[in-house]
């Protein structure tokens, strides 16, 4: 793994924000996702107000996408036509500062004092900055940002300057801005991404985006609207300007298309403050008029006027203070880690708290990384942390994915499936992938929603969730499998599944990938059970089920049949589970011995070259053994691990969770722990050096699995909470909150006991600690003594394993490999006889 | 296979020429490249001179091309970024006839007669036409068109009417007209293109082709000139216009960028004749300034005004006189065989007689289709045509990949290959194809280049080919095997090839593909052995190869090593070559049962569904069983054709010229008739439904691989010429001409004899009959006795075998295969016990 470290001076250790205390040019791009601020549908990138230098100007709006005809090289049946893209929304940060009509840019600006801080009680972004003009006067300028999360559509921003020094003609312009996508900015990072291509950018839109609709400007309020030129979606914008000061000034207002300006000349005096605050709302829609979006800006923007620009303020914070509530994670005498695990967590509301009906994309709402779409992610990194801290994000998250069925249906269909195949990346439910190896082919999506459905449903109990139509998701999905596998006998019958990719991108399309066969039995033995658990708790929902399906009962056995005869590879030579069929039969990269220069490798090798070796993006045989971990032996986690941890490059930011929490399972107590520093700081650190593109989400939330599933060792197989914890030991303390069949707990882990209690509501919980059943209810606090934190294993394996200790060729007598990719030779399926 | 018959009053038998009675607007699509004329560097479809409808008004440079960027849906490293396209050059054929004011244009005119011939003695396309116009006056049309084979730059037309039954005014428009690449008609045909993807079609250009140079008229001369907008290639055509009649007339010319006329009006008297003549000329370049093609047009022009038209007609028919001296194959008693061979062996020379340096489209420059790109049929399925009738054509199509060694190479690093890594498609050198998965991954073009090269020093004897450079080919390509395969001990040591796509593209990316490893085996040894060879006969040479490519000694010892551990499929159980290490593990698709309407299957099936099927769109193992077939018992080449001919769509043209002599050679008599037949009327009577886009031409260089390699049974296995015949019963005799070591010999085959003799230059040959050795010298003709025409398998394999005769379930006791794709299912590698 990489070595980093933060530089401290530069964004010092804070438990409850992320501070930043000087000005550098060359990290805006990293720092404009770190201190963006969102609310799962609004978001703004940390750009400065001032909006000069940047590195992507960006407002986000989940779900505000424009499409385009993919032009492929070849095409075939069945590939993606419509590429979607989430854009870059009309620009309402802007507020231009010019004293003595010299413009403020920090770039330029002789900066004497600069602070900006993000507050993650009141979700706020704060920045002051002392700037000694070119005249040499010295000017305070305080500026906010916050996008509210009570109220989805709003965004408030101040700006506030005082002239200390000296009287200055001051110039403030509030701008809304319709940047065109960014387009009038990128000529150059265009040309960059053109001449490397990375598949986690977003593609460049080519034409007009932006479509203007109506426009006005009355009293203090400006509005702008748009029509997205080929998706049709529409958006309208509006800011209400709000200015206290004690000096004189003027007001002008203009408005053209693309751009409507509230400008204030203000004769400022030494030491009197001009505040001007700019109140937003967004609205965006698939279907109505722009005339109607402006209608609910007005709306937005009136009921502040009423209650007043502090309030939301108080709201905020009282929103926070519950989410906080619910969602923390406290780990004592370590506000190194403390600063981050609430940074991550942070994170998690601004992705998801408002996303309410949409999808929640790969990078929130903090940038344009991966186009905006919708992935797993969501089902496999995001519901486990919503399930248990804020349920019904989960259950809209969950909601989405039963809206996208009829899509999905059509998608099974043009795929030849029974079923549903939901898109592997979407925005708008139409599969957008059209890279088939590393989208179309991971079926296993399919099995990760139902995963996912299966997982809310065990932390909520919400069974009437599943009667008002959720069960489709496992029904559907569960006849995809049927048609997507097949019979077969080679000695024993086993129901084999062909032709897929794995969570692992790093090897595509293959024959009885391990995650998928072992997430597809699930799928298979959870739709059947949850049928007939419907059928008997909820007959009325069951029945019209099975009409709206046309549901048969031999379905459910067939189910249950392809399910117990489910080809899982195992290799019994090496005791591990191949990652597919024939994983075992490629050669081995060598990892140890490939350059630092030539990582990640998916940005300097071809896929044919990575497909046909043993290398791992990210962690797949790993993943199923977290995911579904009661199905495997402790010794089978071990030597899997110790098998796939050396390939593993971690390439995908999705790995190092997985890594994290099965390293802590079985004992590697350090490794765990460095696993678990790389996903916490993943972003903080810049170590992917694609942060600039926004936030890792998923990693935020591996940031609590990591914590919950892999320190305190918390599991929900069956429908049992459980929990094995591994408190690293330099841990004292770790506090954490759960939601368990409504009933809220505060655990206490600690080196020698877990202290467990009830919170909020009355209720009662139980679960097991170590095998061990235990009920805690109001007012009976817990106390569990542990016996240690489990096994311990030292060091990490490595990939020296697979190789002789001399470093001579493998096949002696025979010319060696003269390839300019190091590869290892496999030897009787893998294993080097040392 | 589809039944199909050809409608002989509307396409008389004629031994010699395709003639078409009657006008048919609906298939205008088809008869426009049936009857195109081209020479291999210019080509012209088709189109009436009076340029109204067309499918495609067509006139094609070899190598003409633009450049354009190709858009992603998701980008890898490696991938191609830039498309190249043939454009669609600007038109010299319209010449259009007014007669009393009213157009002539066929699909509108009322046609009392009607004619069309090509002519494969003259190659000249002639039409003639009685039309009664509006007036009710009749006018007789004649028109006719030529490429000429001896001028590479040089086109012929004329149009000859004459008044039969009044005086009328004339007037006839001679254009030369900017079509700007087909984008003044093909709005609905994109549309079309749009909604049903086929990837055997171009990719339409959406901006401006070509912008204009020079342009001038003066005399009876008309010249425009172009640059190609991306790629940068320069294009000019230059016209002559002579008239000869006794009517009076007038000229005026017209000329701007996109359009050059020569107008004439004449006064046309009952029964006199009007006659005009349009001599035009085409050069293009990738480097040369318009200007100077301009020169270069009007220095041919210049010539023909020298030499006059006449003795053009004259050199035509001399030099095909001397082709089919040299390439005609004779079937006695079958006019209706004997027209279609002769139309596919007049397409060969179309399409490479005049190519000279550059490579020969798959299309030649009949149409269109694949974008004017070069792939390996050239090697596989036009080399040997070439090398055994016209060496020096061969000889030209090698060189062309021996030009393009540099690109190779960086192709090669680029997939971290040593060596070089021919293109799978392209026109300038660079791989075109940005769909890996049935373009990069079939690394099997490098061996098809090296065998392609062997088989024409085995036919020709030519080692100063190889002395002067083509060894180079050899070298590199064997290279790039080494580091693509790799060392893996599994019981025993093998050297093992990962990661790639064999000719059927209905399976890739896959380990171990028979057909890839065979050939590259026979690539290794072969470079080995050339190299040795060249050391001994040409050490000069040698040694400057050596120095150029800094080959090791050991280096020969490694191939060696490599090809004797290659790893090559075999199934104990079935007798059989799998098509790959894992082929017999998949699904088999039920082709007995997938209706007429859903094939070919690559136009109504996702990639993902057929790649997990085991089902061909080609012949893949067959291929290795001809190429290679000195490596193979006749039981295991029965075996494999048994087990692969009913898994075979044939969905490629390519496949059943392969399929027909693999069956001839193991005795399905009837079958290989059916397969050829099959080759010989693909586009005679557009089997593939695509005709439209262009000629098959690789299928059409199988039509002459079919007769001789099939029914005659030539080989050349290590360079000895072999004879095992397989005539069909049916055909009393067929007579065909080689060129041996510079030898031509005729030779007669019999039902009960066979009869040898030198033909044209003086000299000897030898080669074997069934084992038996004979050698043949001027004036020494000889006659061998034949006992019979190999063995005798009646009727054809079925895919029944797989099937239980009673169609029940596979797996009694266990749910059946529901799936919308009909499956079966593979049991013990794929035998049914029935």
């Amino acid at each position: 793994m990489i070595d980093f470290s933060i530089d401290r001076d530069h964004f010092p250790v804070d438990p409850w924000r992320l501070r930043e205390t000087s000005y550098a040019p060359d990290q805006v791009g990293v720092t404009e996702t770190l201190f963006a601020v969102g609310n799962g549908y609004l978001g703004m990138r940390g750009n400065n107000p001032e909006g000069r230098k940047a590195h992507e100007h960006g407002t986000f709006i989940n779900g505000l996408h424009e499409t385009w005809k993919i032009r492929h090289a070849e095409n075939a049946y069945g590939f993606a036509e419509v590429g979607q893209t989430m854009v870059n929304a009309p620009d309402s940060k802007v507020m231009r500062l010019y004293v003595d009509d010299e413009p403020f840019a920090l770039g330029d600006a002789d900066l004497l004092e600069y602070d900006r801080v993000l507050d993650f009680r009141d979700g706020v972004l704060r920045r002051e900055v002392l700037w000694l003009t070119p005249a040499g006067k010295r000017v305070r300028v305080v500026s906010s940002r916050m996008v509210s999360f009570p109220e989805r559509h709003l965004a408030l921003m101040t700006l506030e300057v005082t002239m200390l020094d000296a009287n200055a003609p001051l110039t403030i312009s509030c701008q809304l801005l319709n940047r065109q996508d960014g387009q009038d900015e990128y000529a150059a990072a265009r040309a960059m991404a053109t001449s490397r291509p990375d598949p986690r950018k977003a593609e460049r839109l080519a034409d007009r985006v932006f479509q203007p609709g109506e426009y006005s400007q009355h009293d203090n309020r400006s509005v702008l609207s748009y029509r997205v030129s080929n998706s049709g979606m529409t958006v309208a914008l509006a800011a209400d300007h709000v200015i206290e000061t004690a000096n004189e000034y003027t007001v002008t207002t203009s408005i053209e298309p693309d751009v409507a300006k509230n400008v204030y000349a203000i004769h400022a005096k030494r030491g009197v403050t001009v505040r001007i605050t700019k109140v937003v709302s967004y609205h965006s829609s698939r279907t109505a008029p722009t005339r109607e979006l402006i209608d609910r800006c007005a709306r937005t923007l009136d009921r502040v006027r009423g209650e007043g620009i502090d309030a939301q303020y108080t709201r905020q914070r009282r929103w926070l203070d519950d989410y906080w509530e619910r969602s923390d994670v406290e780990i004592d005498g370590n506000d190194d880690l403390q600063q981050a695990i609430r940074w991550n967590l942070f994170q998690l509301a601004q992705a998801t708290a408002r996303a309410d009906g949409l999808g929640i994309p790969a990078k929130g709402v903090t940038g344009s990384g991966y186009g905006g779409h919708y992935f797993w992610d969501t089902e496999i990194y995001l519901v486990p942390f919503l399930a248990y801290t804020s349920p019904l994000w989960a259950r809209d998250a969950l909601l989405q994915r039963q809206h996208m069925l009829p899509s999905a249906r059509r998608r099974a269909r043009m795929l030849n499936e029974d079923g549903v195949l939901f898109p592997w990346r979407t925005i708008n439910g139409e599969e957008a992938s059209a890279y088939y190896a590393a989208g179309t082919a991971q079926y296993h999506i399919n099995a990760d929603v139902t995963y996912a459905l299966a997982k809310f449903v065990r932390a909520t109990d919400d069974i009437g969730f599943l009667a008002n139509g959720a069960i489709d998701i496992a029904v559907e999905t569960a006849r995809m499998w049927m048609t997507l596998g097949f019979w077969r006998r080679n000695g024993e019958v086993t129901f084999e599944i062909h032709g897929v990719t794995g969570p692992d991108e790093y090897t595509t399309v293959v024959n009885n990938n391990m995650f998928t066969n072992v997430m597809a039995r699930f799928n298979l033995t959870y739709a059947a059970a949850t049928v007939r658990t419907l059928a008997e708790e909820r007959p009325d929902a069951y029945r019209r089920m099975v009409t709206r399906l046309g549901l048969r009962d031999e379905e459910l056995l067939a189910w249950e049949h392809a399910a117990a005869a489910m080809s899982i590879p195992f290799s019994e030579n090496l005791g591990i589970h191949p990652q597919d069929e024939h994983f075992l039969e490629r050669e081995i990269w060598d990892l140890e011995n490939t350059p630092a220069e030539q990582k990640p490798l998916m940005l300097h090798f071809h896929p044919l070259v990575i497909y046909r070796f043993q290398v791992l993006k990210q962690a797949d045989v790993v993943l199923a053994l977290f995911l579904l971990g009661d199905q495997f032996t402790l010794e089978e986690k071990i030597a899997d691990f110790d098998y796939y941890d050396p390939l593993t490059t971690s390439d995908s930011t999705l790995s190092n969770v997985v890594q994290a929490i099965i390293a802590a399972e079985i004992g590697y107590r350090d490794l765990a722990l460095d696993y678990f520093r790389h996903t916490l700081f993943v972003d903080l650190a810049d170590l992917h050096h694609n942060t600039s593109d926004g936030v890792h989400v998923a990693s935020a939330g591996g940031v609590w699995s990591a914590l919950i599933s892999g320190f305190a060792g918390m599991r929900d197989y069956n429908g049992q909470l459980t929990f094995d914890p591994r408190l690293p030991a330099q841990w004292p303390e770790m506090r954490f909150r759960l939601i368990w069949h409504g009933v809220r707990i505060l655990v206490v882990l600690r080196q020698d006991r877990m202290l467990v209690s009830v919170i909020g509501r009355e209720g009662t919980a139980r679960f097991l600690v170590r095998g061990e059943e235990f009920e805690v209810s109001t007012g009976h606090d817990i106390e569990i003594p542990l016996d240690g934190q489990g096994p311990v294993r030292e060091g990490a394996p490595t990939q020296s394993q697979y190789r002789r200790e001399d470093g001579t060729s493998m096949v002696p007598q025979l010319p060696a490999h003269t390839g300019s990719v190091p590869g290892i030779m496999p030897f009787d399926e893998g294993v080097i006889e040392l």
